[in-house]
């Protein structure tokens, strides 16, 4: 099944199945997939020994994404199993109320057809998102990178076996072998897929968008900012920074950018810089935070620098006049993704909350937070940084929407 | 302000001032808008007044859409009160919870930013948009039919003044009094735009999605279906079927296929075809129903009647084997807007709602009742047909998003 009308035309064919099957049976799936994943553990690890190899050129930040080991298996399997755990949203039955012309209205959940997420090299969202459409009854087209293609196609065999043994269509989720970008222009083109989400940087988001002709739900890049307020406790604002920016630095979450109150500058930023400049970050600054902390520790942040994710241990830091500064450059510099403000003023908080159009804003917390497991949606298919159907980390719900119900008694209108 | 560029950069400016506008100051401007529509009735019945006679030889279902009288102005002024009373959706916040990481996880309500809606001929439309834009805090460019156009501009004159009054940027609404389509193309892409809401047939929508740079919410026509099932209670299916046929024939919630199980068929379609051709509506049947009524009573269906929304005193009528071929019919040639089951059977609504892929889905009520203002909203945008952010009739709601508010203590993650 190689080309994409056959890929388009088997998911299509699975939907409905997968639409209506029980929840039983979608958890006897999942359970059968961690089982199997457990199972198969040493032979998806030397896949992606494969994959790593074909990878030893390629950035640290990158291998790093594409990683697969025993704790890493683990954790996919935890979230599997947080999914099996978490209620069915389909049939859900929200909001009946009985209207004064006699009728009654309401909503219920229903997923929302066929899926096709196209993401990058992190093999462990090829069983993430399996997880997530199974349990809310979607068929799903599954693209990763081509980087990390033999762990998504020893993960996908996992998830055909579990199918199968709960006596769900295999169809309902499709591992793409074919790493063509020929076959993704197909796909995006095809009938009966219902929603593209694509993962990843600018260029891939406006290929994708300028192609499809299904709705498109963006993944962007996080070009996450920390904003350290005047009237911010340094301490918090220094942790939270140094886990923002060093936890991990290839993932969406990271801190890319650093703001800080000018009131709070001259105290913070050798402290910060210090703190940083040990764990091997690079810092790009501009002119203020270069004289506070020193042009040989801090090159010149170029505009560019505002706009980058880095993925990488580099930092861009930027002393701003005010809180309003802090929001107007976050909006205008930002990807809309994550970003937080450290600060003890309610006042700070509350105009930060609203006006910083983030999918999440942050009070005193690491934007290393912004994940689905950290949310309670057991997993996530991506972060969406757009404003519709679903913001922010995307779970059970985001792949699902609700339509009308209307009950009568034989009830015309007036 | 003529240009496309001057219209978006006007309305974008004007988005943060009404996103953060009090809800007092909101409902003043609405209220503003009730009384100005009341003492500028009889110019706005005047600016119709020339629409209506350049419209003189355009179809009855056209004009009927047109009209502006007396009743139709007094229900714009219902709906904007009606949207006044309602809870301001702006800045609520749900969901809050504690996570295990000690960090709490919620969501707040936000408007979407600049909202760009394209419709037909029905002006009401003008005043029930606007209304809901700025109490959802949006801003709002709206560009109905050019056969409205004065109508629409009398309209516009009573929301700016509204909004003056109030405080409110005028810019929130904009009326674009230049109908010409390359300005509608222009504003497709547009910046700052954040989503466009087409109205209308399946040229439009595929053209606003051909070439809109932004999100689109697609509010397709309404191809509605009433199934008759084999335990329907055969009075309220008569009853429905002529409430959702020739209460208004103009309007997308008008039913234009009738569906009837094969044993309800030879003592049910005598009796509703009486009913219809009494009332003056051409029917056009399946063989089964020709030789039941007769072919001089009813012209054959092609396949092309299946897909057709009439707006017009004709019906297509099919008789089905069972209810599961009801749902296949309704899938394939519907448009998704609203279908409706008459029975008495649990059984055949638990099906029927399961798997009609439609926004609304009613059992024994007529599909004239898909409408916001039916649905409790207030008033509506349209009833969107995308299975995306919003579903059925769009009210407040369906113009706001929410996005993830996180509160720490100096929290990290581990």
């Amino acid at each position: 099944m190689n080309t994409a009308a056959a890929i388009a035309t088997a998911s299509k064919a699975a939907a409905p199945h997968i639409a209506k099957a029980k929840t039983a049976a979608k958890n006897t799936a999942l359970l059968a997939l961690a089982a199997e994943l457990r199972a198969q553990a040493n032979a998806i690890v030397a896949a992606n020994g494969k994959d790593m190899a074909a990878a030893a050129k390629l950035p640290t930040a990158l291998k790093d994404r594409l990683l697969l080991d025993e704790n890493r298996i683990q954790a996919m399997l935890t979230g599997i199993e947080t999914i099996t755990a978490l209620p069915d949203p389909i049939g859900e039955i929200n909001n009946m109320r009985m209207m004064p012309s006699g009728i009654r209205v309401g909503q219920i959940r229903v997923p929302l057809g066929v899926i096709f997420a196209i993401y990058e090299s992190r093999p462990n969202v090829t069983a993430d998102i399996a997880a997530l459409a199974i349990k809310s009854g979607n068929a799903v087209i599954l693209r990763g990178g081509k980087e990390a293609n033999h762990s998504n196609i020893a993960i996908g065999t996992c998830v055909q076996a579990a199918l199968k043994h709960a006596g769900l269509p295999p169809d309902t989720v499709h591992v793409v072998s074919d790493t063509a970008r020929s076959l993704v222009d197909k796909l995006l083109v095809s009938d009966g897929i219902d929603l593209v989400i694509p993962r990843g940087g600018r260029g891939l988001i406006e290929t994708v968008t300028q192609k499809a002709r299904m709705p498109v739900l963006k993944h962007l890049e996080g070009n996450c900012h920390v904003y350290v307020d005047s009237q911010a406790n340094m301490t918090q604002a220094c942790d939270i920074v140094i886990n923002a920016k060093t936890r991990r630095y290839g993932v969406c979450a990271a801190a890319e950018s650093l703001l800080v109150h000018k009131s709070a500058a001259a105290t913070f930023l050798p402290e910060i810089s210090t703190e940083l400049l040990e764990r091997g970050v690079e810092l790009r600054g501009c002119d203020t935070t270069q004289k506070i902390i020193g042009s040989d520790k801090c090159q010149t942040a170029s505009e560019d620098d505002w706009r980058t994710e880095y993925l990488a241990p580099i930092i861009s830091i930027k002393v701003v006049p005010s809180l309003a500064a802090a929001i107007t450059h976050i909006n205008q510099f930002g990807s809309g993704h994550t970003d937080t403000i450290v600060t003890d003023s309610v006042g700070a908080w509350q105009q930060f909350m609203r006006e910083v159009d983030s999918s999440s804003v942050m009070l005193n917390a690491s934007t290393a937070f912004a994940d689905g497991g950290e949310y309670g949606l057991g997993a996530e298919v991506g972060i969406s940084t757009d404003k519709f159907h679903a913001r922010g980390p995307v779970g059970l719900r985001g792949l699902t929407c609700e339509k009308y119900i209307i009950i009568g008694d034989g009830s015309v209108r007036a």
